[in-house]
């Protein structure tokens, strides 16, 4: 029998969640540790460390296993591999979840991509709960996706599969981490707006709030947005035109009920959805012209991503 | 308790193909009509007429159902649905299932897309047989698509899933018959590949035994080739690249086992292979590079189609 709560870990770039959850899924414990640690092991101590703690009160022998949302994570394998996101993940194949496991007296860990965690949270609890067919779309630092077919994650032959944030956008375009040019990712990420407004400011002379920074965050664009800054707006429509250029060639393939919008990027859908809809009903063929909707997640972007990953444990 | 046999019909741009099947997977009697009719009820007519006619051997009361592949076709709703290929299909919505169930006496008839009937046949019978994930890229006439994940076909939110061939090769790129520019089918089908020899004799001046000819065909451009002509072998280089480039943005989104090739252009292998490979590969984000095989279906071309559809009347 399955026991009464379950461990869910959501690993970015930045930062590590972690939520004890029970079966209904409200999220009784909570905390966020640093992901930038000086390797995997202390970042694997610490993560073990924080479990225990938060779950004390619950008894870690009631935890049923822990659930673990991580980029480029393969649920097959258990391992982490070249997570070019994180400091210690790049270039690296690191078995995740079993040392993980390791530090938690042999506790069963599932890991699954972060993108592909929070689409599962997303069809348990949030907007795309009644639907069989939908792409959940990450933007955060990079780009992630995690693909529903017939209300069931789509893995792939080897567990990799949904990484729509490294097709390519626009061919010879700029340089990704991952080696490729041209990904969705670079364009339409956190990252990827902020070098929008570099290259838009360099190439104009218009006024903007944004010129003078020293550095320029995708923050910075929307709260520019949010003062009527000409250039953070056509910054956030070219951004939102890419996307939609891109979902039209996403369509196709499997004929989406919707496509979720997931992430800090997705709070800036006023300035991006005009241009997003346009440039997709545009390109798309004309079987899904104005047919596919495009929603934005209806989850707390911190619940999300614990809850789906707290969903493979059970 | 069903009934011994089956039938099979794959219905293309320019004739339809008729088998009767048994449970082996054995196409005991088998006809061609031509598609190109007046309208659709001198085609439906025909075609019930050959049925009844096939299956006089085994007896109609035998047969146990009618499948059928078909363009642009719907296996929810059993509608052909604006079928541009097709000359009584542009434009226009047939309840073609109906249609030829009413001609059949009340036969049950189930329909879908001709390149998804492809899928489904190389997955029972051709190479494909041991794989759960891939897709069946048919380059005929047009170019079409059957999606296989998890050993079941994708047929998305409604029916029409797995329209790959008008996803977006090149940007702006040739006008296709959908509607849209640059669409994989322009240039990767028949079609396409005469009005790559078009272009390419245009734009240069190099000797070629193209030149001069009034019509030019694929498999002129096939022959050419053979002969060693190097604008024909240019010709199929090109369009090995655009295909290879467009795969490496199908990957990331289901990671197949393979990609299969089906359909008379994958006669010409040996000429776009090369350069189809290679473009793949430098394109495909590293996850999959050098991973995912480009097969040729193993099927006969007549075969694969009549047996697909006529695995849906099981």
């Amino acid at each position: 029998m399955a026991k009464e709560y379950v461990v869910g870990v959501d690993i970015g770039a930045q930062s590590a969640k972690i939520g004890i959850v029970d079966k209904k899924g409200n999220i009784l414990e909570r905390a966020v540790i640093s992901t930038k640690q000086k390797d995997y092991k202390k970042f694997v101590a610490l993560l073990t460390k924080t479990i225990k703690e938060l779950s004390k009160n619950v008894g870690l022998r009631n935890i049923n296993g822990v659930g673990v949302g991580a980029p480029s994570s393969n649920y097959y394998t258990g391992d982490m591999v070249n997570a070019s996101n994180v400091v210690w993940g790049k270039g690296k194949i690191i078995h995740l979840a079993s040392e993980i496991s390791k530090g938690l007296d042999g506790l069963k860990v599932t890991i699954t991509n972060d993108a592909n965690a929070a689409a599962i949270g997303e069809h348990k609890y949030g907007v795309a709960k009644q639907m069989k067919n939908f792409i959940e779309i990450t933007l955060g630092t990079g780009v992630g996706s995690g693909i529903v077919i017939d209300g069931k994650l789509v893995y792939g032959s080897d567990g990799f599969a949904g990484e729509l944030g490294h097709t390519c956008a626009i061919k010879n375009g700029r340089e990704c981490g991952c080696g490729l040019k041209g990904c969705l990712e670079t364009y339409c990420s956190a990252t990827g707006v902020a070098r929008t407004a570099y290259e838009m400011l360099s190439k104009s002379k218009s006024k903007s709030l944004l010129r003078g920074k020293k550095e320029i965050t995708s923050k910075d664009v929307f709260d520019a947005a949010e003062k009527g800054d000409k250039v953070a707006l056509k910054i956030f429509e070219f951004t939102g035109e890419v996307m939609g250029e891109k979902f039209a060639d996403f369509i196709p393939f499997m004929a989406p009920d919707a496509i979720v919008l997931f992430g800090g990027l997705a709070k800036a859908q006023k300035y991006f959805m005009p241009s997003l809809l346009k440039a997709m009903n545009e390109n798309v063929v004309f079987l899904w012209k104005d047919k596919v909707s495009v929603l934005i997640s209806s989850l707390k972007e911190s619940d999300a991503a614990i809850l789906g990953a707290s969903a493979l444990a059970w």
